[in-house]
């Protein structure tokens, strides 16, 4: 996700208390991060944070770290929490260095609204691509799960068959989230909630290895 | 799929020259059915024949068999073919019973616009439920591949989840085929014409076991 510059972005991240400055050095140290034991999840390409928040909020027994790489939209996420939460943390990070931050530690992957990268030509750089996947390998520390949530088709098909292609199982699907089974504990994205008032399905997957 | 009844069904039956009357006596016997080699790829639930006659038409070196439950539905698609074409057969058969009709002689299995029985209690009523999966098992005599095409959502959504779990990779997926890379040799059916004609998008996938 891209944003315009926002002016004051290198205070906001300076003085939150929420992001962890030296992500490097927190491979196979998370729980000390954290100081607990509790499962760590993971959302790649968090934006503007509502989601990780709402989850972390909800879900005080799960530990939850959003995963940005633009200062600017990490900002808009951090200006959201000026107070501490037990169970959340933000990293800067671009994506492709993800494994070099975690290590056989997080249960679980949520992607949501990851860019689509419509060009054949970019199709490794979609965060469902073997290339990623095989990066994600390392990160999990039991099962593998992957949840994903897009509006996009194209994207939402790649990723069906390259997860399978990779070993995964698509173990829930629906091509309309808030109409299905799986819309129980959804939390939505700002993205989420702005394609979902003009009427735009959303698609879920949740996949296992 | 259900019709209205059709009064000289009996007649149409009787009189067709591409219809195996006796299809339970052609297990490991189809080579001598179409007195070759060439590989078998069937539909089960041919309905009103279009899809397996143009195929048939398109692919002369494929052999194809047309499955039909009901004799009204069936007599429609045998009214089409008042010729013989060669490397085409209709069997009227429920899909219960497939599996004492072909042993390790199938190519492929085509599911088009199958009964969603949308309730869940019926479930294992559906094509793709791990129930006919099992049977399919003994029908294919290499690989393993269904070919589905259906306007219904939650089948779908259900058919891949169940070939998931049942070991299944999906290798192609559209969720509008006529839109995709993979609409080039689709041949429509008689639902699929009517559906897309109204703007109803096509589900569709190819999975591989």
């Amino acid at each position: 996700m891209r944003l315009r510059n926002v002016k004051n972005k290198d205070e906001i991240l300076n003085n939150s208390k929420i992001l962890v400055k030296n992500p490097y050095e927190c491979i196979n140290n998370w729980k000390k991060v954290f100081d607990n034991n509790n499962p760590i999840e993971i959302e790649i390409g968090c934006g503007k944070g509502n989601f990780i928040i709402n989850k972390a909020l909800q879900n005080p027994s799960i530990n939850f770290v959003g995963i940005e790489k633009y200062d600017s939209v990490l900002a808009r996420a951090l200006e959201k929490v000026d107070y501490e939460i037990d169970n959340l943390k933000f990293i800067r990070l671009d994506a492709l260095n993800v494994d070099q931050v975690f290590n056989k530690e997080v249960s679980c992957i949520y992607l949501n609204f990851s860019d689509p990268w419509p060009k054949k030509r970019h199709s490794e750089r979609r965060l469902t691509s073997k290339k990623f996947l095989e990066k994600y390998d390392n990160l999990f520390i039991n099962e593998k799960i992957i949840i994903q949530k897009t509006d996009n088709v194209s994207l939402y098909e790649y990723s069906v068959v390259s997860l399978n292609s990779y070993g995964y199982k698509i173990v829930e699907m629906s091509l309309d989230l808030h109409k299905s089974e799986f819309n129980n504990n959804n939390v939505m994205t700002e993205y989420e909630e702005k394609f979902s008032k003009k009427g735009i399905k959303i698609n879920y997957l949740l996949a296992k290895k």
